[in-house]
């Protein structure tokens, strides 16, 4: 399979690892919006090109990878390309998925192409989990807890602050609840009571920390539901300790069977990353190899992690996977 | 969807109760080797025949669940009865999946049905955690802890032991070995340092328990190889406290990602279940709900957890999957 990388931030560079670790996939083109000259590229001898060339790699590439952001890049870039390519995207705005998969949906089955839009962990795996597990217990309780993982949105929103140098958020689950939930309670859990929210953050000189830390924990929607700590911390100290992408998180479904609805049963899954874009990244490439199964078939247009048999992500053929994982 | 049930043990028991949850689903007809008149079954003007009158049922049944044991029963009812009916099964015994596969899937291909084998949780649910483990995270390496939770074939094996009127046997993965993969360490692990087993026997008057002991304890694979203990109870106590069937366990994938595979990663899976045979059934009704789509489809042939994409599992269209769950 020839995959091209479009966008070279974390998730570009974190395909490009995930590459080395798949024999049957070979990274042919990463593209950018920048000068090709200013991207330190990791694959020895990948051609590294700016965008405007991207139409003449139309017959040369099985599947292209966006890598760009939710906000503004892919409900652009994916219905575009979708017309020229088999696409896989980490779309993440929940609520503009509808509309974003109508839009890729069209694009992909006008031209032939296969597309998988929202591939990552949340969404991904995470809603993967929630939908299987509302399928075999219907009647029952979800919980999503996410963290302990840095948050890019809230760390952003407190560098915003005025008198902030630099800034990292991360998203912590209550144990209490996380533990009454696995245990197979059911409570109703308020936003205060599922996450804290803790912030290293460097001041800049002369900076009231006082009035930062003020502004951070009564900042509307993204703190001022939560018990938030502020620690303030030196440039040094975020450096060398603060500086990785970790995340993850807990999906936790309870539910009931029996005669009278008197059983418990309590399925969960649960990541723990060390690097948020790196998984995402190996997620993608995972759902390449689908797309690209997919479209081989005959089977065009937009795809959801819903609506793929597993046994696509696998370079292992069914006769092995029956085998060795069933 | 109409709903046949073969074999009116826990299991068939069990889909009774998961039909109930289910409102797209109705149970048609419950077929027994037995006479019909010794089953006391749950839901209200269902006929309860005995498996002669099956033929009959051809064409009034759009998928038949199969409630047998997996030792002699499946491996030939599940290929005949795929000759008349789309069908689901739980078939356990991982060694003979291939062969059992192939006899399912000639059987169903021939007459335009569709079967799906080996569903439950494991071979199931836990497969299915295996497989999208590997595919995401290839540079890995897979645990899979059972428990706490009842071993039939184990509870068996101490009750054919002279002087055992009764027993139950429990396997409990070992605390210290989770811990240490859950927190994404990767050792080598001996069976031994994976499970221990705790058997709760009942004796015969007069039976001499050091012997029985001893049995117990050196009895070859099922517990030499482990750390076994032995708790002498009374009948009463038994019913009491052990007459459920409980069971669960933990599948977990430790996978490394990064230019030098040095960033680390833990996906984990786990169920925590009441009643093993009560969950296994709500698996079986999920998956004759996607067997039933894809024979609609026209897909005929033998599948399993590997070849079905989830939404196939959900009693909600793809529109309501993309806008609630993912």
């Amino acid at each position: 399979m020839k995959l091209g990388i479009f966008g070279y931030g974390n998730l570009g560079r974190g395909v490009e690892y995930a590459v080395k670790q798949n024999d049957d996939v070979d990274l042919v083109a990463i593209f950018t919006r920048r000068n090709p000259n200013d991207l330190n590229v990791l694959t020895a001898n990948v051609p590294v090109l700016n965008v405007s060339e991207i139409e003449n790699w139309k017959d040369k590439i099985d599947v292209l990878i966006l890598c760009g952001g939710s906000a503004t890049d892919l409900p652009e870039q994916t219905p575009k390309y979708a017309k020229m390519f088999n696409v896989v995207d980490s779309f993440d705005t929940h609520a503009r998925i509808p509309e974003h998969f109508a839009n890729v949906d069209t694009a992909a089955k006008e031209t032939g192409h296969t597309a998988v839009i929202s591939v990552g962990w949340d969404p991904g795996l995470f809603s993967l989990a929630r939908m299987y597990a509302n399928a075999i217990l219907p009647d029952g309780k979800d919980y999503t807890f996410w963290g302990k993982g840095v948050s890019q949105g809230h760390s952003d929103a407190v560098r915003r602050i005025e008198g902030v140098q630099d800034a990292r958020q991360y998203t912590v689950p209550v144990d209490a609840s996380l533990n009454a939930v696995r245990s197979g309670e059911t409570p109703e859990l308020s936003v205060r009571e599922k996450h804290t929210r803790e912030c290293y953050v460097v001041l800049k000189e002369g900076a009231d920390a006082k009035r930062v830390e003020h502004e951070i924990v009564s900042m509307p929607n993204y703190f001022d539901q939560y018990d938030t700590t502020v620690h303030f911390i030196s440039q040094e100290e975020l450096d060398k300790n603060h500086k990785g992408i970790p995340h993850g998180g807990f999906v936790i479904r309870n539910g009931k069977t029996g005669l009278n609805n008197e059983t418990n049963h309590t399925i969960e899954f649960s990541l723990k990353l060390d690097s948020n874009p790196e998984f995402t990244s190996s997620v993608l490439v995972a759902f390449a190899r689908a797309v690209y199964k997919l479209n081989q078939e005959g089977q065009f247009g937009c795809k959801t992690i819903f609506d793929i048999a597993p046994a696509y992500l696998s370079a292992k053929t069914s006769d092995e996977l029956r085998k060795i994982m069933l």
